[in-house]
């Protein structure tokens, strides 16, 4: 078996349907998404990946959709279609609208554009950026 | 001379000037930063990034410290050192605090990590996420 | 003609044949996989490939599994869905179990996450690091 | 302020110094490394970090060189110096020689070589590499 | 709907459907390939994006060809399928030979190589190239 | 020793010396830069590694110039800081004027746009690029 198979709830340990469970009940959904099915092969990876994105996801000094919109912003200069598909998905719950998604992607664009620049023309840094 | 140089203002073409000047009097600084200095060597390439960059940071959809934020989240991943300098400083001035800073990195890291999994386990796209 | 196409063994001249032989015979496989089919279209890059990985992927300092696991952790880390697919079949063919291939996966996860604090936060790198 | 700066021990809270004890006691150091220094400004992505590390990199059924040379890779793919910097130490510490250290760098190049290749002839990934 | 949908001229405002005649007029073709249908999306990205693209590619120092296979360079190193395939098309389009490719390939693959053993083993700028 | 030394030719074994002598015939030139002499540390990668490059270098369907612009294509997009400025210098040597290093940048900084804009929106490959 090379490719990873998902375990789905039925066939899962314990432990596994625990985490599960708190997944379903935190993000109101009637089953978990393929990531969390996946990553159930190694159940302490789970455990772990589940209580940190918990913990950075929580309502804190950003709020939600800016959190997505920063998670999408990762995953499209990473390339990640996963990540792009998820992410757009949660950033649209969280009400992402169609003006924002252009807004986004154009920044997103721009800032990938711009990073090659400064190391194409080997800029020194500000002093003023150093302080 | 292989190293890029710098343009100053009192060596700059008209053309260069024009730029400089709206740069400052658009973002109320004293002197543009190293990023237009060294653009400058191109007066065409210079131009068309302020225009773009302009237009793209303008009011919108988006406020503006959002917009600094996911353009360091962009160069955070590519692991660009003067644009996160840079736009370490910019998001500072647009009122990032010391804890969206830590939160922001959070999220950044998270989703790196994350993509990797996603990819690493090979994961099928949700039908949820195509529609 | 846009799309690169494989060349079969049957259509293959004598330079390539000797390539392909040569890999059926130290990999112990009856064709040879797409990667080297494509490659095939330029036999002066086929043959420089396979010499290359053939000396690189020898018996050596460091055994056959450690090297298919750094392989997939290049792969992960650079979203690569054939070298992914193509190394975990060759990774899992020389012993990785689903407890090696869950820890492989959380230090490349963690690896990428802790990349991006580094460049970040801007660390120094600590003196001991550089003596 | 715009560039983060360390938090010593001298000046941590309660929280901070706990992380900082645990992490020179588990890595036998008289002093944490700057990672753990800038980390510390947000004392909750210290903990959870260096909880998940201490998990990752836990005796299992990797052992520890092996976990250092994957991190090493992900490191140097991704271009990362502080990462680079600091897993090159480790693993010279837990045993990596001048010549498994030139093997490693082979694998890591050639990787990242065959990866191009796959993306840029656009190669089909091999039915058995699916099964 | 969280998959972003591209936009047919028949459906265009006006604005939108000034740039597809634009595009369609400067390259000659009888539509314009999905890059353009989905960025309309949002119609001041698209209007920005296609007349950098415009000036970009335009005859200049370089030719047609080169820009085509340095766009194509970028896109492989960036592992973004939809580029290659496009650029991989213009470039054939504009005179790309089989045995530019493969010599294209060749010098990618390296770069991609050599990049990280420079990386890797942490090597000082000579002297020289800072002149 | 946590940090790569470099290999000087009055240290260097026979092996060593032989792909050294070649280099600075080859290349015309009274030393070798510090790629080659830190690569040194492994007389088998650093012959393998010169042997590919005077290959993939050599006069052939692309001229040595374009290769070069290749190169530094690559390795802006990798961040890569020392091939930026080696193969900043090697262009230049052979004919990079400011009017091509300004397009060159220009179709750099374009081409990771709008890859990301590719990616982003989630776009499907136009048929007749997979033709």
């Amino acid at each position: 078996m090379n490719r990873p198979r998902p375990v789905e709830y039925g066939d899962a340990s314990a432990e596994v349907r625990a985490v599960f469970d708190d997944i379903r009940a935190e993000r109101k959904v009637a089953d978990v998404s393929n990531f969390w099915k996946y990553l159930a092969g190694d159940p302490a990876l789970l455990k772990r990946t589940w209580e940190t994105q918990k913990a950075v996801l929580a309502p804190g000094a950003l709020d939600h959709l800016v959190k997505e919109m920063i998670y999408l912003a990762v995953s499209v200069t990473n390339g990640c279609s996963y990540g792009i598909a998820c992410h757009t998905a949660l950033a649209r719950k969280a009400g992402m609208t169609d003006a924002v998604f252009g807004e986004l992607m154009s920044v997103i664009g721009m800032a990938n554009q711009t990073n090659r620049f400064a190391d194409g023309f080997r800029l020194p840094i500000d002093d003023v950026f150093n302080e």
